[in-house]
């Protein structure tokens, strides 16, 4: 018989099939269509080295100390989206409306925000997983730079970092990037996590996903890799096959008010984590977000940041669209066990399998039962 | 400057583009590339007439007095599904848990439900908008029924019906179906509308689909296509391009609980939209899904059930999935006015646009102020 599981994190029910259930084996694509290989640069690229006067000027930039702004030398930049979805103007507060978008009783709001794009590499042909730690460490660190900086707008609620792996996925430029979009208020399924973080927490005295990772570790059926810091794992009611959590086990609520180092321990899990998913599954399109508190909230003891990556290996459907509830083909363990079993060759990330095959080892996370 | 426009039924606020924005003729593919057209009847299908033996047996069907069930002589029929989603077991309550399934603080039940396929035609290649007006009335007679018989059954909460057209949208069976999914519980998206509904009904003392309804007539730049009876508009605040939903104009909250004749009417209407979506875009593949009170819920004054149809031209991606905040690319008014533009030639609709050519008429439908 099916079975319906519960998320916690949103409190939405998923259909987790039988009937229809499919192997893990059955989502590698059957026809291995060799995908042509990448030049590392394109004259017509944005993106690439070199091309840097093609894009607005740079906000931010990790460069050699000989090189200027916005020209060669640097190995990440991160420059104004060129076609915003949001915009933030000045006087947008006084910005005339067009009557129409005043209209009866709907209710309609300036466009207020900032839509910028990380490049993570020079390079047009290094995604992700090619990275090397210390440069996704800098990737993150990066995040936390602009999380700062934009704290000081306080018309700005939250800030979405995300990431679209392949055209089929949402990437409309090939070059390595991801995306910021800081909006006006709070998004609805972050408030929905707020809210059932902030109930489960004056309840019970305890971060709820703190409490989530010492059930997985318990029975460990659905991680698929973890270190000292993080821990990779397919939640119990996951809404889409292989759709997989990493959340840091250090409690902190979002990357502002984190310390300092954890940027070098999450490098070699998600890179990990994109390796095995693009060696066992053929390189799927994916998307890939963080879960953050509100902007400038002081340490939250209840919420916990994280990261969700959802491989594109299903077609959304009309059910879905109609009622928020999944049905998921695939089973969280047996799919956790699949990219489990799957082995990566990157040097840095196989210093941390060996800790994994170790077995169930010592957490030195710290959690939080009474504030962060 | 971009937009942002909140959808009154569910609360949610959409980023309506501009700098992104698109032309509603981008939508339209570039490459005609010829379809094949499809048989009449295809051997292996299951839903094709003479292989009524392939299928689970019937449990609707509208057919020639002459032919048993499960034979041919039908126009429509409905059949459980071979894969079902859910299912409606006897002993379901006792089912014993596995107990990686009772498992800490997660929770899980089983999935209970009735999952059904209802096939439109006999017919492989006719799709939903070459039907005939009474051909499409006996669809929507075929809904109320399944309905008023499945609300027997006390476990199951909600009855969704939907229809994916075309694999892109998650059709897995090429010939035309709709199906339906009786679930035991009031699946998210519907429990925000009823929340919704009700607050607003509880502070003004009407509905809000009534008054959307008198609002959109106001301005009329957002209908695509009305009747007396039913309405074809573009919401304001629409999260996806062309998205679009026909409201009936007398209210009730769902279709066991209405009564005749709006079958009839309905059908030229969802056939001119279809058609005009299929004419004006190439064809897209769309999700199609009803909105309806709880199953069982006597005539509720705040809830006025609806079809929203939702043609797939973009791919939802990253900031979407993490915030459940959409970029609409295309504005409603824009888009309402491509489809409206667009004739089609079918007789029986080309009735109801003579009506629509007539300018603003007399509205014969009732308004339910206290009650239904």
């Amino acid at each position: 018989m099916p079975i319906l599981r519960q998320e916690p994190l949103t409190g939405e029910w998923v259909i987790i099939a039988t009937e229809r259930a499919r192997r893990p084996e059955t989502f590698v694509p059957q026809e291995k269509e060799k995908k042509a290989s990448l030049p590392a640069r394109v004259d017509s690229c944005p993106f690439c080295n070199k091309n840097e006067h093609m894009t607005p000027p740079e906000v931010l930039a990790y460069r050699d100390d000989a090189s200027g702004p916005n020209s060669p030398g640097w190995s990440l930049r991160i420059i104004p989206n060129k076609f915003p979805a949001l915009e933030q103007k000045k006087n947008w507060e006084k910005e005339a409306f067009n009557s129409a978008d005043r209209w009866g009783f709907l209710d309609s709001f300036p466009g207020y925000g900032v839509h910028e794009v990380i490049i993570e590499t020079p390079d047009h042909n290094r995604q992700l997983a090619d990275l090397k730690d210390n440069e996704l460490a800098l990737l993150f660190r990066s995040f936390k730079e602009r999380l700062k900086d934009l704290a000081g707008d306080e018309h700005l609620k939250y800030v979405q970092i995300f990431r679209n792996h392949l055209r089929e996925a949402g990437a409309s430029i090939e070059h390595p990037h991801c995306q910021l979009l800081a909006l006006p208020f709070i998004p609805p399924l972050l408030a929905t996590e707020y809210r059932r973080c902030r109930e489960y927490y004056d309840e019970r005295g305890e971060c709820l996903l703190c409490a989530l990772v010492e059930e997985e570790e318990k029975t460990g059926e659905r991680i698929v890799l973890e270190n000292d810091s993080f821990i990779a794992f397919i939640p119990f009611a996951a809404s889409l096959p292989f759709a997989t959590w990493i959340v840091p086990r250090e409690h902190f609520s979002s990357l502002e008010v984190s310390g300092n180092g954890w940027e070098e321990q999450l490098a070699p899990v998600l890179k990990g984590f994109l390796q095995k998913v693009a060696l066992r599954l053929g390189d799927p399109p994916y998307n890939l977000y963080l879960h953050l508190a509100p902007l400038r909230s002081k340490p939250l003891p209840y919420y916990h940041w994280h990261m969700e990556i959802i491989p594109k290996l299903t077609i959304v459907a009309g059910l879905e669209m109609a009622t928020g509830t999944f049905i998921n083909v695939s089973k969280p363990e047996e799919a956790a066990r699949f990219l489990r079993e799957q082995k990566t060759n990157e040097r840095n990330y196989n210093e941390n399998e060996q800790k994994e095959k170790g077995g169930k080892k010592h957490v030195n996370g710290t959690r939080a039962r009474f504030g962060n």
